[in-house]
């Protein structure tokens, strides 16, 4: 506790995010949530609120009323959807390909319920056949949980296909669409999703700090025919959808993150503007213009092509190569952030954003001219000169 | 989900904020929420999360190690509090004054402990006596958890006596400080409280979203014994803390919300500015000019005078007159926000906050003022011309 100066203001860098999120948040956005604080029960901030939720519902495309913003990270919003479908003694079958699949199967064990494990090596998809077998060989299976864009790989799971197997089956579906989200198509009612929750910060390009969920009319029902009050307070939905519901009137659950929902408001306005088709073939195109770069150069992407997420791109790192040191450098020189691997992948791929307002021709730009200058000075076995020219023939035909 | 035409971007009224919180932020705190989003691991954010630290520890009163924001509204460090002290088949002891007591039993029966509980009327302090009977009656309890400023009532309980009883016996404390911290002393450290957590919407008058949270070493051993892993991941301290542990190396748990811990550092380095003792005074001060001013109006407080919180002033509402008409009135011609009366004491009070930004001369004036006219021409048996002068002469002898 004892310091010799007093603390400052603080003053962030400049910062280009290009790491698995936060994305690049729009200065739009940063001055919606700078506006005066008002009261979360104020007639002015519900009628906002009764936007920011019909928002959500054209973003997840779905009409289900229980659609809202969790008021927490996308970990809040995953858990929220587990304590509040599942009972001690149920059995989710859970499926892991990548962190955030490990992440769900802790949820399940911490709710008293049985993970029944279904896993793919970390890089590649989710195999609907072996959750078709999970699916017959545990026919008392409450419920199907997946990551449609696992953010610690790339990688895109068939959600049309798991959710379809699952509901052929009568088990309900938890689908994290965190990464996904306004970056490639997330269809809750098309695919007959149960519950799907989001985060904020990534293909959204909003702050950080509030998980966007939609349950859809069996997860409802799930909710409303529980035995005991879920293990959660903070997260309980038959509680939460009283201040969300809608309504002039609100009963007060807890005080709403006032500011942050500003600037969701805004960020899904700026989706809506651009169109939500149009979001997705911007992220399409961007990553075209990478892939085509890191080719060039002789870089090669770790992930299949058919299951590539355009917004994250897991990039092989070559071999004799420091990547920590290439990311460091990448900060130090040119303000922008790369994402490190995790677990398994730690020390053998960079992860590389394009999400949002980070999808844009000039991040790709920056990024690739800055790698291969890092690159070529760590005497990496790279291709000097090629990859601009390849993005810039992608980018601008 | 069919509207007739696009949502545009939100912009609120202006307000002032005189209810149970949110209260008024600086335009400096919005202008550094307002700053570049910057990765969550990124260096630069990592210095400051140590003097987000640092500064919370100063306002605690405390050198607890485990000192830190958790990434939600107070209602989620309540909850983090309990799960990750608590386990299935504990005692706790809960006392109840008002709803937050009401809100900390639900947490511990929803951890699978069980609840004494120790009840005392709403509008009145925590009895210690009875806290000491139940601790006697109780040998095996592990904790006490109680409110020290109940937001719901105007109400301070003596948290320093009650945090005594429970070390005589070695019982853990949990102390919601939510309310309080920053408005009147919060000495964790004097009064040996265990676990001590707080929101920062009320005196620090930041956005509302984060929940500062401080464990002492009691409190991080009884979590390092723990027979099985705490029943909510995202609020899991052994997790939490490798993240917002000391060092460079800090290990991903979930994405910060960073741009509201922005906030939070630039509301501390003006608390700090201020000096803690001057902010304790300030917030009296204006306590003691509001209540010379409803008094010769002729209106009269809720709450004894040797328990009542500066910060939140219930006022009882005079026979006869619509509560609701009065805060509906005072929004909408002066865009001043009162709050309402909760639960049993709905109708009954209105709660009129003095918090932070919102402890000052102008606020307690344009409160007072707008009261009286409202108040005048509803015919409320009032004084008519008493209340600003004898303010003005509290706040200005």
């Amino acid at each position: 506790m004892s310091r010799n100066q007093p603390i400052s203001s603080f003053h962030p860098p400049r910062r280009m995010l290009m790491g698995p999120g936060p994305s690049d948040v729009h200065p739009r956005v940063l001055a919606a949530m700078a506006q005066p604080t008002v009261g979360h029960l104020d007639p002015a901030f519900i009628g906002m609120m009764d936007e920011v939720k019909a928002l959500l519902q054209l973003a997840f495309r779905t009409g289900n009323e229980l659609t809202m913003p969790v008021s927490g990270p996308g970990s809040a919003g995953m858990e929220a959807c587990f304590v509040n479908l599942l009972e001690p003694g149920d059995t989710a079958i859970v499926c892991i390909n990548g962190v955030f699949g490990t992440r769900m199967r802790e949820n399940v064990e911490r709710c008293g319920a049985k993970a029944v494990v279904v896993e793919d090596a970390w890089g590649t998809p989710v195999d609907p056949d072996k959750v078709a077998a999970a699916l017959k060989a545990n026919p008392g299976a409450k419920l199907l949980a997946f990551v449609h864009a696992e953010t610690s790989t790339g990688v895109r799971s068939d959600a049309a296909t798991l959710c379809k197997l699952a509901r052929e089956r009568g088990v309900l579906t938890i689908v994290d669409a965190v990464t996904s989200l306004g970056g490639i198509p997330v269809l809750v009612d098309e695919w007959n999703a149960d519950a799907v929750y989001s985060g904020t910060q990534k293909c959204l390009s909003c702050v950080p700090g509030l998980s966007p969920v939609t349950f859809g009319p069996r997860a409802v029902e799930a909710l409303s025919k529980r035995k005991a009050k879920g293990q959660s307070w903070f997260l309980d939905f038959s509680l939460i959808t009283a201040y969300w519901g809608g309504g002039a009137k609100r009963a007060y659950h807890h005080t709403a993150p006032v500011n942050t929902l500003y600037a969701l408001h805004e960020s899904l306005v700026m989706l809506e503007e651009e169109g939500l088709e149009n979001a997705w073939a911007r992220h399409a195109r961007m990553h075209e213009g990478l892939k085509a770069g890191l080719e060039a150069m002789g870089l090669s992407l770790l992930v299949a092509p058919d299951s590539r997420l355009p917004q994250l791109n897991a990039v092989t790192v070559p071999a004799g190569i420091d990547e920590a040191q290439v990311r460091s450098q990448m900060l130090s020189r040119y303000g922008l952030e790369l994402g490190a691997g995790l677990g398994a992948l730690a020390g053998k791929i960079w992860r590389i954003g394009l999400m949002g307002q980070s999808a844009t021709p000039g991040h790709v730009t920056a990024c690739l001219g800055g790698l291969e200058a890092v690159l070529a000075e760590m005497k990496a076995p790279i291709e000097i000169g090629a990859a601009l020219p390849a993005a810039s023939k992608v980018l601008f035909p």
